[in-house]
Formats: structure tokens, C-alpha cells, sequence
């Protein structure tokens, strides 16, 4: 699994206690997962349909730098199924880990359409070495 | 269950594809199982420690008004189980909905410790009828 | 007058001297107020046209959890007023109260029409247990 | 009446209906007339104590350019008494008044005290000429 | 150069290390700058185009109160030069200061179009008294 | 270059013209040097002290994926400086290039302090292939 997205815990994303709000990391992990499906896919016009148990593992403080990875897990005829784990950049330890995130690919009245991808695109994915790709 | 928070969904919680961005609900739904948490344990140092599978049955547009259920399911010795559902206010067509949130109640120093509560306490839910509650 | 919506003060929500900053809490209760507006008139298209004055009682801390009561109080031809109370949930202390919210309703054109509304409409109000509203 | 701050409506500030959200604005002005009152008072630690009542003159659209006016009208012992207008800087059409903002001095405990000013100081106005001022 | 716009540096615009996040200053001196060259324009259709060297000359913490200001130094065909300083609004120390900020004016198929502007129009200025702009 | 974080745009981080606003876009910016350089330095309190020029190339519309990559160009005694690219994730075209961004190495005191880094370290860079890095 590569990561990529990385994110500096802000005031702004604390909760009351002084640790990251739960509620913002979910919804950093699901802007990252329709990202990667959107990639993935190549169709801008996925969704959210099913996201399985989430381990709170560890929190994160105010100044922590913790980045998000995505991985496709499996390629159904209509779906994209990944897995995600966030951890904290510099320590590695683990935030958070989920299983499963589906996104269903969708045309353009909203209905569920084959997305005839089978596997990992590498080339989508942003590092400049082709070769690891 | 009884559903008190409500959202009215503005262009700043929507995603590129027009319908309510789904880290922007589920932001909403951490906000309001911790809010619940809280009180029913009073005791405002809780954290996320598990969400179950989260099947999102619906979407929601610019404009819909949304309702949060949150309701108390188990109440362990350190911890306390909810249940949440998420529907359009005025349809009432469930949006979403998650068997098991998991708060862990804390102790100053983050560790956990026993919240001695064993029920709902209705008097704290905010309706001023105290015979329904 | 029941209580729906809750929110928990966060850092992002306070002022520098690090209590619940003023805007922040009318934003919630603008919005708090068209939501129900909205609900009673079954007109999505309204607008707020006048608050009376507004008497900031207490303040709210990092960490206060706090509702927002809603309670309409006239329903005019093309109008509803509503009355408007804040409070600590969990020590019921007044945060503020306002007593008249004035929302007009608009048809498509952007013109003020009648909402044929004479009362508050409690199938509406959210609590599963019909008998009480 | 003078007029400073800006704001460019973008879609973060709309309603669902696509009209700047009133509480957005509200927000606006709050925190205009805290800058105005600190700077006034010379001291950090103030606090909304009274808004008297809010006519919703005209809306604003997506795009439009608004201008915030604060003007001290009554220095009180503790208290500092504003009047506000809202209006659009190209067509100076009004958006909202309000008579009267009432700001309260505190001192480091957060009591009332007096502020001894007792009239504006325009030196702390903004302008460069100071003849204006 | 006058200064309008002003912000008062609350915690959800702060870094991890409690000083003024620059990526939220940028932010707001963006906006301020599209204001005024909308204004004088008179074309909301503008678009940053080049932002010369920026020396972050000193920072702002959580209560400051700071105010931007922006002068336009040149009109070019379809362009506009403005230079920018932003300070503390009670010490007057400069916080950071961008000599060339160009914006383009559009027509509405999005190509740069002639503006037929020479010097600034000090009528748009927002300043009652007249005689000073 | 390696391009880690990614971003998708929602109608939150438009301009009113329905383009992303560049305010917005500089924040983040910001947010992914300094997120690079606390990663390069292994010290979290390092302050923006300079940005060279900035040019708009292309915009990005509601929906685009962009990516942010940077990429350390000089190790100073106190010092870092990196160059900024930002591209359409899909199309690989540039929206935004900055040749630098320079941020120093503070001590305790808020006092520019050596770091005592000569070049990148590669095993920050978050890839698990560590060959590549």
C-alpha cells in the first residue's frame, strides 16, 4: 500500500479533548477513497455505498503529520473494493485501519454501470518513476 | 429511538457530483454519537473506539433537511454502545444507518474506566415532557 | 418548547478569549430556525426577514454541549414567527434567547405567498412517540 | 459611517436556495463590530452582550461584493453601543441594519469594567490621511 | 494605500504552533485582492494570473487583529497590477507585504478582454467623504 | 518530483465564477511544504519565510483531482528551500509551478536554529518500496 495524501492536525480539526476529531478524519478517508476510485475508475461519478467496521486504533495530536493509504482490494463488475489505513507519518504507528470501502461506479442518471477495469492502473498513480508503477 | 439533531444541506457540504458529500455525513454522525455519549455518561472525555459496517441506503440533495437518530444499545462496564440512523426529515427515507458506534469512556489520564451507568437516562434528552422520557 | 439540534463546542467554533464565539452561534441558530420553518410550511424556499433583539445571557466554554430550541409562536399569512432559546444541556443555564424570528415564504419567483398554515404541525417535530406531539 | 471590511460571496456561503445565507452574514457582523469594539476600547477581552433588531433589508447573490459599516453611537461606563449597515459596494443597495451592537469591557476575570473612552478615536480608523480621521 | 479589510485571528485560523497559519493568510489576501480588482474593474470575471515574491516578515497570534490593504499600481490592457501590505492593526508592524499581484480581465467566454480602465476610481473606494478618495 | 497529496475539488473551494478559487489553492500549497519541510527537518516548528513568484498557468474546475507535489532544492544552515508543482491529477497538466518556498528551522524560542540536514531523506517519503526512495 502507498500512501499519499498527508495532513498537518490543525486547531481547526481538534475536538473538544484536544485530539483529532473523529469525525473530520472520516471524512478525510472518504475524500480519499472516492479519489482513488475516481482514478481508478476513470469516471468522475462514483459513490459511496459501503464502508466496514472501523478500528479507532490510536489518536493523533495537534502538530502530527499523519498520511492516508488506499489500496484496491478487488474489481467487481460495477464496484471497487479498497482497503485504508492512516497512520502517523514520522512515528508509523497506526491511527485507524478499515477493510472494505466500496464506491459504486455510476452513469450519468445516477444508475450502477460496469467500469470493465479488472486491476490496478499504475500509471494513475503519480509517481513520476514509471518503473515502480 | 428519537432523532433530534438536524442538518439543512448547503452547497458547502456538497460533493463535486451535486449530493451531500459522504465525510461531511459522516462528520455529522461522529458529532452527534459523541454529544449522546456524553451525556448519557456524563462525562465529557469519550473517544471513538469502533463503528460497525455503515451501509449508506440513500442519498441526500442541496436543499434536504436530514434527521440524526442516536440510541444506546449496550452499556458495558468501560464502554457504551449506540446505534445510529440518519433519514430525510421530511420523506423520512433512511439515508444511512450503523448497528454499533463504540465510545470508551476516559479518566483524566485517557485510560479507561468504568462509567457506572447501566441505562438510558431519559431526563437528559431534551424534551421537556418528562413523562415520555 | 422542545429541544432538537445539539452541538459540541469545538476550537474551531471559539473566539480568541476562547469561549463560543457570538457569529458562530447565530449561524447555528439561523439555520436551526429555517429548518424549522421549512418543516412547518413545507416550503423549502424561505427567508429569514427579522430577529428582535437579542439578549446574549451567558456564554458557552470548549467542550459545552448545547440546544437549540425552536417554538413557533404566530403563523401570518405569508410569515412565521417563532421564538428561540439556547441553552447548556447539561445545566439548562440560558445561553441567549431571541423572541421573535420572522421567516417569510417565497414562491418560485422570489415573491412572499401564502403557507395556508394555522399551526404547528407535530407530525413534523421528529419523536417517533406520535402521542406526544 | 465608514465602511471596511469586504467579503465576495462564494458558494461556501450560500443556502440551499442560492442566496448568501443569513447566518453567514450574521457571523459577518459579529465579528466586524468585536474588531471595531476592541480596537475602539483598546483591550481584547470584550463580549456581545445585546443585539437589538435585524431587518433583512435585501439578499445577496453569488459574486456580489459586500461592505460591512460599524460606527460607534454611545460610549457607556463598561459598555461600547454600535450601529451597523450591510450593504452591496457596487450598487450600495442596503442588505441589513441594525441599531445597536452592545459590547461589554471585560477585565482578566471576565467582569465588567470601565473602558474611560468616550468618544471614537479615529487615529485607529485605518485610513492613512489622517485629517480625515 | 488604504487599508480595509480587516480579520481578528481566531483558533480555527491557527498552525499547530498557535501563530497565524500563512496558508490562511494567503487566503485571505487572495480574496481581498479579487475585491479590489473586481471593483475596479467592474467586471466580476477576473482571475489571479501572477503573484510576485512574498516575504513573510512577521506572524500574527490568536487575538491579533490585522487589516489588508491594496493599491492598484498599474493598468495594463487587460490587466491589472496591485501591490499588497498587510499589518497588525494596532502596532501597524508589517506582517507580510507582495509588490505585484496582476489579475486578468475576462469576457465571459473566459479570454482576456481590454478593461478600458486608466487609474484608479476612487468613487468605488467605500469611503463616504468623497473629497478624500 | 514525487506528488503525494491530492485533492478533490468541491463546490466548497470554488469562486464565485465557479473555478477554484486561488486563495484556496494556496493554502494548500502551503499546508504540503510545510508538511514536507517538518518532514525533511524532523522538527515541527518551522515558519514560512518566503515564496518566489507565483504563476497561475491553468485553473481547475468543480470535480478535477489535482495533485501537490514538492520537492526539496536546497538544504541552508537554518534554512530549506523546495519547489512547488501542481497538476491536473488526470490531464497531468500544470496548474500552478513555484520555484521557491522557503521555510526555517526554529528552536524552542521561536529563534532560527541549524537543522544540520544536508540532503532529502528518503525514507520520509511514505512509498514502502523503499528501493525507489
Amino acid at each position: 500500500m502507498n500512501f499519499y495524501t498527508r495532513k498537518w492536525v490543525k486547531p481547526e480539526d481538534l475536538n473538544p479533548n484536544g485530539s483529532l476529531f473523529g469525525g473530520t478524519l472520516l471524512r478525510w478517508i472518504d475524500e480519499e477513497a472516492v479519489i482513488y476510485a475516481i482514478v481508478q475508475l476513470g469516471n468522475p461519478h462514483v459513490v459511496t455505498k459501503y464502508i466496514s467496521e472501523i478500528n479507532f486504533v490510536s489518536s493523533a495530536q495537534q502538530g502530527d503529520i499523519i498520511e492516508l493509504g488506499i489500496e484496491a482490494t478487488h474489481f467487481g463488475t460495477t464496484s471497487l473494493t479498497m482497503r485504508c489505513e492512516v497512520r502517523n507519518k514520522i512515528t508509523r504507528k497506526t491511527i485507524l485501519s478499515i477493510d472494505k470501502l466500496v464506491f459504486v461506479n455510476l452513469d450519468k442518471d445516477g444508475n450502477p454501470t460496469p467500469h470493465l477495469k479488472k486491476e490496478i492502473t499504475y500509471a494513475y498513480m503519480g509517481i513520476d518513476n514509471t518503473r515502480l508503477d
